[in-house]
């Protein structure tokens, strides 16, 4: 398998993250069945926001995904319905202004009943994404936390971002030494998991050595550090992306990359269980992989629909771009 | 920096309008993060009105902003939010129909959680757009006035237009003397404005002067008076813009040019603050200069929209025609 030879080790080096994408893309074999080639669930979706799961969510279906789910609140999920016939979509969870005058013992049931309805999926999800459009409500937060908590019981692998990365610094232990969990933090979450975690102020002079501490300390999760270059680190190695993109920082960009890293770090622990850890790639580990692939693909899209619609460049016209960049990097035959 | 050689200035000129709005487009650099090309709000969306608000914000985004945010009534929200994954919708307000068994005190309770829901956001908007799609509810007025008084004290500009100059020309205080407000009326609502604050008909012999003695007397509050040829003036000078539009008159245009002001104000604040006003066109009112701009760009767009459409030319087309008319007056790279 020529996918093999990519390009990647050392200490701190570009991933070679073309052929990693091709690496870890799964052919299309007609002899496969549907879900083979993923079932996502993206957790998020509140009073405020609705776009972000939706982003998500059908930016793992453009990519190859087979099924898409959201877990949101119920207002989110008529809005998030009525964007895509395609997305399966919960409306499980609920925000405290809607239980207003629930007591404790009724709170306790509702927790208990969101988190059973979850579970009666839970395992057939390939991975998770945590966090976009999840808001900060207390007890939908709670309950998230409790969502992780069994998801992680399960090894269920899990992408956080946004509002779960919000929860996830003021509660470390809950992806603490998880080694299916990513994190994507972009220039302002970076710093809060900085401070939490390592103690002290960003240092722009250590990028490479601070991120493998952060990674470190927190038991080997990786973390996707986005920015001008996207650095990607397991504790062990650090990886960096820096195909160029697009000059437009429109919100939802990082809603795309959590959903498509979602994928492919299934994707590529279906490749490594495949090919018994015998190629280099496949010795890699596969949430590094995962976040290599998602940051190349959507550069690539981002970078074509800014050749289309220049500064008018919206994230609904970048996922438009999604599979004519996973083409070009990859094609279908 | 080419663009300080536009020739504007003087006391009553057409504005080198192109000119303008090149000189205070920022540059697209991609060490620039989410957020610094602009956050909007828009406050409106009732019962009965939902496309005016996504008009105003939609247009924000496609120009450039990178973040748009819509404070409405509960029942406008989900519309607006299907509209597009690509708004932050707050359903937030409240209409006197959907309180009715509410007492006194309870409206002031209402009225307080309105008012500090904004609170949580507001300074981080570069600029907001009052009025699109408001309707006249008198309760939700109350609490839009009080939006208002909250913005000026912290300096946040504001666009005012549609039901919120009606808001306005019975409030004028609301304004007056706030040098980071614009108005945008059309030929209905500067009539009402001259007849509240001047005292008398519209004088058609003397439209410069009278909009200059309007602005004046408001305290010089800028003034766009839209029109065959779009008149602005912050009460020292006046400026018009008058490259040809289109004929069509369909509703929702006002919208676009409301969302358009909103970020090329926020957009000639950065750039009069990054060249230390050592240009001539910085040392123009930023008002002024975003009221240019947003005129030439929806002008551009309703001509090359109606080019395509012809008599079916509608609101959506225009907004669909911005970034091609941006990219012409200024490109990307």
């Amino acid at each position: 398998m020529e996918a093999v030879k990519c390009s990647s080790g050392g200490a701190s080096f570009e991933a070679d993250a073309e052929c990693v994408l091709r690496a870890i893309t799964p052919s299309l074999d007609p002899k496969r069945h549907k879900g083979q080639a993923g079932k996502i669930a993206v957790i998020g979706g509140c009073r405020e926001y609705t776009g972000a799961p939706y982003f998500a969510a059908i930016s793992a279906l453009k990519i190859g995904a087979d099924l898409s789910h959201v877990f949101c609140t119920q207002g989110a999920a008529t809005v998030i319905k009525s964007y895509s016939p395609e997305l399966i979509v919960h409306p499980i969870l609920e925000e405290s202004y809607s239980i207003i005058d629930v007591d404790d013992e009724g709170r306790r049931q509702i927790s208990k009943k969101i988190l059973s309805e979850f579970d009666k999926w839970m395992e057939r999800f390939d991975c998770l994404v945590i966090g976009p459009g999840l808001g900060r409500d207390p007890f939908l937060l709670e309950c998230v936390s409790k969502i992780m908590t069994h998801a992680r019981e399960s090894n269920v692998p899990m992408v956080v971002d946004g509002d779960g990365l919000f929860l996830v610094t003021n509660s470390i232990e809950l992806v603490s030494g998880y080694r299916l969990a990513v994190l994507t933090p972009n220039v302002n979450e970076y710093k809060r998991l900085v401070q939490k975690v390592l103690g002290g102020d960003v240092d722009d002079q250590n990028t490479h050595g601070e991120l493998l501490s952060l990674s470190k300390q927190i038991g080997g999760v990786t973390i996707l550090r986005k920015g001008k270059s996207d650095l990607i680190s397991d504790g062990e190695i650090v990886q960096s992306v820096s195909i160029y993109g697009s000059p437009r920082r429109c919100g939802g960009q990082g809603d795309i990359l959590s959903g498509s890293v979602a994928v492919f770090l299934s994707w590529a622990r279906q490749h490594i269980s495949a090919t018994k850890r015998e190629s280099t790639i496949s010795q890699t580990n596969p949430t590094v992989l995962g976040c290599i692939a998602g940051s190349a693909l959507l550069r690539k899209a981002a970078a074509l629909a800014f050749k289309h619609k220049k500064r008018s460049t919206l994230t609904t016209d970048i996922i438009e771009h999604l599979g004519q960049s996973l083409e070009a990097i990859c094609p279908a035959s």
